[in-house]
């Protein structure tokens, strides 16, 4: 969310479903953050965290376990404790009279759910019928970036590669990646617990499952989402996805087709503009490069880079060029 | 280097120069690996790390401090100490009568000089003038792979993002990437040296000098060299660049459209049988996912992983799959 976009001044009620999750904590951080007061606000998990104080805003709040009686009287929920949870509990909580904003994949190629990211499509949200899904972050990342651009020159086709981190897997995956690198650095046999395949060091392909064709569920999922936020099932896309061994925040490196020619000043000069996106695009590299061949003494280049994206709301972009593999001038590199 | 290759059973003399870096260390463990017999070997490096003994095949070595005299009476040099090292000493091996294999991008681009895979393009050995270049890291890569299915049918454009290891910057950059994620991890302030910006937990666009096109060198360098050992000039090609927290054995997310249709299974087949090529491309991940909303209990699917690759000769190739964007049937994503 941007500064500049309004915001509700205070929410009556509100329940976070998976409270102790990385994606809870984040919601309850952003709560604080943005000065959202919630009159009443229910902090609920698995029965085995139930107990757990939790700060938000100087107020500590006891975590509750879910039940089926959790959402009585209850204005709005977040759900982020994964498909099982919400395609049990969402529709009890909608049954009470709660609208349900969730996290999990299992309503957002529903027909009857808006699937909205409210830079993108605020006025979706109109159509629901007591859930409204948000996308899968990856697809949100690639979709705040492109969107701006497709409005003023639509998308021929889109290709995507992503660097996602651990912390979409997850807390217990970012806690993975701590120890396993720390047993790494100490010469200590690593057993992969939450990810099937050793993080520290490494990457690899996403791990869920893969289709009849190869691609894995992220991959699809960036996909199909994409093609139902922007209103164009026939969208041509295609995607790569793959963890690295980062804690916060998602990279991806994306190649854009455009209708008609395009620059990469225009291209940045719309994302300028753009809500919700931050231009990180300095510099020249004319510094001392660790390519050994070419010494200099000035400052790096900035680019957009995990550990900056991290903390900010914004999603970042940069290191945007004419993809020069097409002589047309109507493709674009960006990071 | 593929077993099945022609090797020679013995070198006469032959001259490290830059033994003691990432990759002077790297060919004194093939020539042992492969049991390539050298009856004169000659360690150089700077006069800084002259007199370090170093381990070849059982038989210590004492490095010698690199001088013009260094290369009388040696038959072969390779050289892999940085562009000016390059510069300023190939030419003067070469008068010596010794034939330079040279892996700085100094003679790469040179008309005079052949860049030369030894999978791909041998017979551009043929005519060089004293010095042959080997391709960058990430190059050679790609081409290994992208080669094979080029013969049969030809490339009309290829997209590729990296994921580079820290092994590329070097083996002081090997040990920055240690050292900084052991300060992260005990919570300690991070100040980069090899590296312009944090490497631990982070990723970033190649540090590389950036062209006016806005590229950097090592993404310029993939699509000139690539041409030039394809002998296809025109070749279109683009690349993103971005160095990622992994020890060793860089990853490349490759996007390929040809002139005919081709399916993946096609795409295997060609790969199974290229020299210097492993195809990992296993199972469906029905397992347990990290994507809280598919569980399963199954073996997960193996496609290629630095950790993997960092020991293998082989370059490990996996995760094909019909790019779907396209309608003709005419692309290939691949890992």
């Amino acid at each position: 969310m941007n500064d500049s976009m309004q915001q509700p001044r205070s929410i009556k009620s509100l329940a976070i479903v998976g409270a102790t999750g990385a994606v809870g904590r984040e919601a309850c951080r952003i709560l604080q953050q943005h000065h959202i007061a919630v009159d009443h606000l229910k902090l609920l998990a698995s029965p085995r965290s139930a107990g757990t104080a939790v700060d938000v805003g100087g107020h500590s709040h006891k975590v509750e376990a879910l039940s089926e009686a959790s959402f009585n009287g209850i204005q709005y929920a977040i759900f982020s404790a994964g498909g099982a949870i919400s395609r049990e509990y969402a529709p009890i909580a909608v049954k009470a009279g709660c609208i349900v904003v969730d996290n999990s994949s299992v309503f957002r190629m529903d027909p009857d759910t808006p699937l909205v990211i409210p830079e993108i499509n605020p006025d979706d949200i109109a159509d629901h019928q007591g859930i409204i899904a948000n996308p899968n972050c990856s697809t949100i990342i690639a979709a705040m970036v492109v969107w701006p651009l497709h409005r003023v020159n639509p998308i021929k086709r889109m290709i995507i590669s992503t660097y996602q981190s651990a912390s979409g897997a997850g807390a217990a995956a970012m806690e993975e990646l701590k120890t396993q690198s720390a047993d790494v650095l100490s010469g200590r046999d690593v057993t992969p617990s939450v990810f099937p395949h050793p993080i520290a060091f490494n990457l690899f392909v996403h791990d869920s499952p893969l289709d009849e064709h190869g691609y894995n569920n992220e991959e699809s999922k960036m996909v199909h989402e994409t093609r139902k936020i922007f209103h164009a099932p026939d969208m041509p896309i295609t995607t790569t996805c793959i963890r690295v061994p980062v804690m916060r925040a998602h990279s991806e490196s994306i190649n854009l087709e455009f209708t008609n020619p395009i620059t990469p000043d225009e291209v940045r000069k719309i994302l300028h503009e753009a809500p919700g996106v931050s231009v990180v695009d300095i510099g020249t590299n004319q510094h001392k490069s660790t390519d050994a061949e070419h010494a200099g003494n000035h400052q790096p280049a900035r680019f957009p880079m995990p550990i900056d994206a991290s903390e900010h709301d914004d999603c970042l972009v940069g290191h945007i060029r004419q993809d020069m593999s097409r002589s047309n001038g109507r493709a674009i590199n960006m990071f």
